[in-house]
């Protein structure tokens, strides 16, 4: 594997949950396979589980992590073609992608999307500019449209948690007072896509995410009836993709109760808002798998990086 | 130990003494009990020393330390229970303590009081959520009420510059700027509690601090009479405590200045506004410590990190 | 050596490249040098280049880096002598300088000079009270007037490339939409003048240097006489020395074009702006050194922490 940018760069999710589960039994076996390598980690935006538990997988392999935040620590990134750079931009992604290339033998980025410019965002023009521009292997932290680390991580919960062979998983949206991306939700949906799982997704009328990636996927406006013998209820928010990154619907009956949910088990890529997403009940109880995604999420880029390396 | 969040975690204060005494003279002699542990920073507030010190200590004990500003590179944190986060705050203490949690075997925190809801700062409400919500030890790096690695540091560095059998140790009230926390006075005077020293608060009218820390300590608001024979001459302001958080005397008189101090040693936990707070000639005459206070946060924290990685 | 604060610091340019590309050819020989050994990098400014090669030229000598943001992570610093510190600065130098030398074995500073104070940016209060006040050596990582790593790099890069003898090398000036420092181009300036190099500089009148800096080096304010028969063209923009800080020309005449540098080789320290200072054609082309001397920059800046790190 070269890059990480997506989870259509999983070539056979089980065998990866399977290797990511012997990595979580034995995180250290592989500690001298990133001996004196260096992992980049460039935030556009803010973080914080990524932003440790990838710092974690790279020291579990031996690698030394390197952390940027791009803007308060370095220069505005120019990534037009042909611009006359006499703006706030002072450096182009050709020589920013490339020269990180010079010092860090993996690139991690995380870029959100702007949610006003749909063709932009869609073009992922941060993360394809520097798979284009690095000599370098990138791996996605989450970017405008996808966040495929926390898939692989969702990928790897469920499969631990199941307790029966072919589970019933549920994505539900849910409230939220801020327009959020969709890169959590898509990833989900590919993952989703790629298991053994009864998937539905629940989201009101408005809300259906990029039809190219929900294909052949059951979308319901109703809650109710999806969260119906679910096994696992996934929730999580996203603005429009139809009237691109407007806030539609606020409506808290969609916010996710423990009466709602019954015994399914409760999952959230975190953070999350307490009682307007989902109610405390539900987060405080035994159900709730939150922290164990987090948990995960250490052997899912660990298990990436690990592939990279054994590739570079 | 577990969690080091108050000079009252210190069992033995004279032992530990000696402890960081052995550790200052062989920083290297425990690097492989740290090994493959990470160490948390979390900083809500600005730090030079502490930030520095704290990861030459994880580094001397061969742990990995793990840096973040929680404002500046991750989201706004709500601690409130039951609350409908609907507002500025992302993500609740009960998640992120949990989460990173998952991801460092210690963590340390920084945050500072309000200095305007005094019953809020005495809660501890940042500290003791870590504290509740976290599943590994916590570090107070100064919190609203303490500064207990500074404490550490000040009973060290008297025990190795006493010529005397008991001393003479003055802590003085100091003009200043702006208004600022009780953390640092409240630590120095639970360790000076604690060793065998002759113990005196001078402060002007109205800055007594909390009666429940200095219960059975002497207090006085002549500072020239303090300073009368003193061994020792421990600088810093604070706040008002009964009037909380305000600023109610900003009198040059108290300025600590050569003439006054005479012989004594003098101490400050840095950072210190010259000329405002003590003169230039006592910061560079040969009677400051503060330059070897500094160093001995190093050991302080080792210590610290040493206690709390032997019970892991 | 002890410091490194100038390309004056270099007794011998020649062999030092000979050492930095030896460097080059096997980075980690030196892997034990700089075992439990910190290297505290202090950026006043932001950076890229500068940020990540130090500390993968530090990781490559086994040396643990420590980065801080001074502005955003710590405290104003307060350079002034005998300064009532009642103001927005909380820290003095002399404290801070003695202070990080408790816990970090070498230290590197960068702080960019006002470019409107020509008298305080000459003085390089902030280098120099580093060099005055610490207790540890000190690295210039671009002070006010001058960025010897980068001028380091630019020789290896030049003696690397070189298809003749003697090259002819020109630094020309190039048009810009800020006002920048000298730093970069004074350096190159010192460089080339202990270079066996056909050296020029070419800018615009009110442009030259300062003179004390260009002693004995040919300037002139025709930029295509310069350029004939060039073998490097080092392009950067700078304000005004004479008119100090002042941008007195955005002639776009003076970008740097493929037209104008024909087969000479093209060098710039980055970050440049597109299309303002030279243009996509030449950036693009197999003729641009700029992701060359990004990698050297590297090796310049291990090569200095090596010759510290022998002499500590």
């Amino acid at each position: 594997m070269k890059n990480y940018t997506s989870i259509h760069d999983i070539d056979n999710i089980n065998s990866w949950i399977e290797e990511a589960k012997a990595l979580k039994e034995n995180p250290l076996k592989f500690k001298k396979l990133g001996k004196n390598k260096t992992l980049g980690l460039l935030f556009f935006n803010s973080s914080l589980r990524t932003r440790l538990s990838t710092q974690k997988a790279a020291l579990n392999l031996g690698m030394d992590p390197i952390v940027m935040n791009v803007s308060g620590d370095a220069w505005g990134i120019e990534f037009g073609d042909g611009t006359i750079m006499n703006g706030n931009t002072a450096e182009h992604i050709k020589e920013a992608a490339a020269v990180v290339s010079q010092y860090c033998d993996i690139i991690a980025v995380r870029a959100f999307p702007t949610l006003t410019d749909k063709e932009k965002d869609e073009s992922e023009h941060v993360l394809n500019s520097f798979k284009k521009y690095a000599s370098v292997p990138i791996v996605n932290m989450e970017s405008a449209t996808g966040h495929p680390l926390q898939g692989l991580t969702d990928a790897i919960t469920i499969s631990e948690q199941a307790n029966v062979s072919k589970p019933k998983v549920v994505l539900s949206w849910a409230p939220h007072v801020k327009a959020l991306p969709h890169a959590v939700a898509n990833s989900f949906v590919q993952a989703m896509q790629k298991m053994d799982v009864d998937f539905v997704i629940a989201n009101p009328e408005g809300y259906d995410l990029n039809p190219e990636i929900t294909v052949n996927t059951t979308i319901t406006h109703n809650q109710e009836e999806a969260f119906k013998d679910a096994d696992f209820v996934y929730v999580k928010n996203w603005s429009s993709y139809s009237d691109y990154g407007k806030i539609l619907n606020t409506d808290p009956n969609w916010m996710v109760t423990k009466d709602k949910i019954g015994d399914a088990k409760f999952m959230h890529c975190l953070p999350v808002r307490r009682n307007v997403v989902v109610e405390d009940a539900v987060l405080d109880s035994d159900s709730s798998l939150v922290i164990q995604q987090a948990n995960n999420r250490t052997y899912a880029a660990q298990l990436v990086l690990k592939k990279i390396l054994e590739n570079l």
